[in-house]
């Protein structure tokens, strides 16, 4: 885990090298919902304009990051969620990014942006440089609009040592609407896949081989992973859709290949099943610590199982 | 432009009478390249952490809105310009979309936002409701993730009297690389739009019949735009690329159709040219005023002549 001195630390091995050290590789997606927050940290309505909300969010989101520190590698704020709460929820997601960070969690900021030109070079600042207000360290982008949209994102991160993870195939009931639909023999995921080959070769990093060029790909379609994962043998795969969106956990870790220390190859996501586990509805603080870490420790101990399960 | 007591107000119907009434369908994009902002509107370095900065963009931005004023029908601001400013930033977005609406021009907000499930709802809510933080009156989003993930965006659309402009074709250089693969004997963009109309049907509005659920189609593909006119004959277009990104006001226009006051069909941005005109670099407020003046009326005559010219 030892940094090289004047060696650029590439985000691919940032991650691999984190999640062989913690162990595990779920990751946890803070998806704040205003109506959710428990008891415990509340100080008012929770309606979204009112400043007491994002008071009580942060309160809520700080503690929750006590909770996942030396647990797991990554989190991964959904940016939504603090959106809807105004400039008050962006500045919530600037304090909670960084509070995460200096506790030495990696920071994936799912933002789903896409944009052109000049506009994806804002949105990569606002995200992937060193003077960025939200300081990650990757980001989620859409293909859609084109190769030359994701090149700015890719600048950024090749300069300041952060990575992407591309939406090629997402997790929900009608991401096969246009995701599969077929351009001659192959669906329009794997076409957009295989563009993004060179593109992740090119950004493998030297110590691991793993590239921080990812992309994104749902626990709730494990056979369309099993392909990209032959296109794609080095992008570390961003897993969403396990937990309280039905995917299994050996269908989440389908994708994983054999590495030094057992079997990698990306993160697994869990939101709401670890945020709000049913006994964590509570305002006394240690009930809500001691749901909330059994949640977590059943997350990792399932994800671990099915690793040690697979061969 | 009477609204009809206990009525639905559409957002198809607002945009298209509105259009009828100022007579130009120009829509202004803010795009506050921090660096083009005119010495004028500076107090200090332009760099985005900077209170000082989004004090300034404020101004200038607030500046341009009451030149545009009773000028223009519509303005759309391009949220990464805002974000890259951190909460200030999002502060700035929220003041000056509130600030034009109060001077009667509609805010259609460039976000370009795609997400599934409940995420989905929380961006409709941070710009599509009544209580939305950043107050819209119509948002850009993506259906790269499928058409599931568009209908909390409609239906906060048809609950709240707003818009949504989905991305079809865009204006970029690469936009071909997934847009244009051919599913079968149709191009993807061609096949996204076949899937929207039934969605752009529903939402038609009742005065001018044109729809609430538009699309974006780059003024830098005119043939792509007539041939997605033919499948969507009253859905709004806004049509970027006219201007700075080198599509001519002929091509912009190609689309439009005839209405009762002449040819309509949705709206025309222009952003650089009209924000940052070459004689607009300046601390002469008088001179400023007078280059911003000119890059509106020139754009506005621009396209008024090309819509004269159509037959």
């Amino acid at each position: 885990m030892e940094k090289i001195q004047n060696d650029v630390d590439f985000f691919g091995d940032k991650l691999i090298e984190k999640i062989r050290f913690i162990g595990n590789p779920l990751c946890v997606g803070l998806d704040p919902y205003l109506d959710k927050i428990p008891p415990l940290f509340r100080d008012g309505p929770m309606t979204p304009a009112d400043p007491r909300t994002a008071k009580a969010t942060k309160s809520f989101l700080i503690s929750l990051i006590d909770l996942l520190e030396h647990k797991i590698a990554i989190i991964k704020p959904q940016s939504a969620f603090f959106e809807r709460m105004g400039w008050r929820g962006t500045q919530l997601l600037e304090d909670i990014s960084s509070y995460a960070r200096e506790k030495g969690l990696l920071v994936l900021m799912d933002a789903k942006r896409g944009d052109i030109g000049s506009t994806a070079e804002a949105y990569a600042q606002s995200f992937l440089t060193k003077d960025a207000p939200v300081k990650s360290d990757a980001l989620t982008v859409s293909p859609f609009l084109g190769l030359d949209t994701l090149e700015p994102y890719i600048q950024a991160a090749k300069i300041n040592e952060k990575g992407i993870f591309v939406l090629v195939k997402t997790s929900n009931p009608g991401s096969g609407d246009f995701q599969d639909m077929l351009i001659g023999e192959k669906t329009l995921f794997e076409k957009i896949a295989e563009k993004l080959e060179p593109l992740s070769k090119n950004f493998e990093a030297p110590r691991t081989g793993w590239s921080s060029l990812g992309i994104v790909v749902g626990a709730t379609y494990p056979a369309q992973g099993e392909s990209l994962r032959e296109l794609l043998p080095h992008t570390p795969f961003l897993i969403p859709g396990y937990g309280a969106q039905g995917g299994a956990a050996d269908d989440a870790v389908r994708t994983f290949v054999r590495g030094p220390n057992g079997y990698e190859g990306g993160i697994v996501n869990s939101s709401r099943a670890i945020l709000f586990p049913d006994k964590g509805n509570t305002d006394n603080p240690k009930e809500w610590e001691m749901a909330v870490s059994d949640a977590i420790k059943h997350a990792v101990d399932d994800l671990k199982e099915a690793l040690a399960r697979k061969r």
